[in-house]
């Protein structure tokens, strides 16, 4: 699925394209949440987190032959990550989105909005009735502007922190 | 792991019995969630529900000869569902308790603190770190009680709820 037409980083001609099935790389991903700020995690744990998520849905910058037409989707000549979303889920009631992020060099286009909306509509087309995430406060009104409610008919969510081990 | 010496609707001597690997029968879940007042949910989707759990935490009453002593575990005369809980997870970062419920005639006595207690612990011991739940306005407390906290650093739970079909 094409979201938008767009250059690479050599200006060479490219599209951001959608998927539910891509195969992601972890090191890329790594490197992903690197760009955006976000702690390192051992990549054996992200390839299991990745391995038992429902849905891990991808935007990926495909470059494309300068000559190809905007109907067709040739085989690109590069892909790289730019985006990520996954979701956990009982395959049957509920699914919770996790992990969303969108590499700095391409906010700010509706990526994340899309990929978001794209994911809760593949969860949805699965009878997952329920869909639901925890949003931090500086992105609250990003997924309210999706559709999600804070705390509808008051639910809370919590968490829960162990205390921290004694050293002795 | 025996939490609780009792005695079964019979009067014979029983006990409430915690663990994370006991089967879970299906229909008699289903007389569990009614008895709570839950609504009915179709028997193969709890079942893939349940597949598809990281942990399903269960309750079960166990009737036991009246000459055992308090010691050993003998197998019961009698094994019925009287409690459950179960975690959503990507098996590495994250967990979710969902469906947290004791029979009405076994409430009161703590076991519900204890089975969420207990599967906390199990998801903290796999070294997931990130144990969530959304808890309805009425058991925020029970949670709190237990160590959960709500949005924690801001972090706000959300739903989203697709728009009603269009009848035509």
């Amino acid at each position: 699925m094409v979201l938008v037409e767009t250059r690479d980083e050599r200006g060479a001609r490219a599209r951001v394209v959608f998927s539910t099935r891509a195969p992601v790389d972890v090191l890329a991903l790594d490197e992903l949440c690197t760009a955006v700020g976000w702690p390192r995690r051992p990549p054996a744990k992200v390839a299991a987190a990745l391995a038992h998520s429902y849905l891990v849905a991808t935007l990926h910058l495909h470059t494309i032959p300068e000559e190809s037409s905007s109907g067709d989707y040739p085989q690109p000549l590069r892909s790289s990550l730019v985006g990520l979303a996954r979701a956990t889920s009982d395959h049957a009631f509920n699914a919770t989105i996790w992990d969303v992020l969108v590499s700095p060099d391409f906010q700010g286009m509706g990526l994340g909005k899309a990929l978001v909306e794209r994911l809760t509509r593949a969860l949805l087309a699965r009878d997952i009735a329920n869909v639901s995430l925890f949003a931090d406060a500086s992105v609250v009104t990003f997924y309210k502007e999706m559709g999600f409610e804070v705390d509808p008919e008051g639910i809370k969510g919590m968490f829960y922190f162990p205390p921290p081990r004694s050293p002795f």
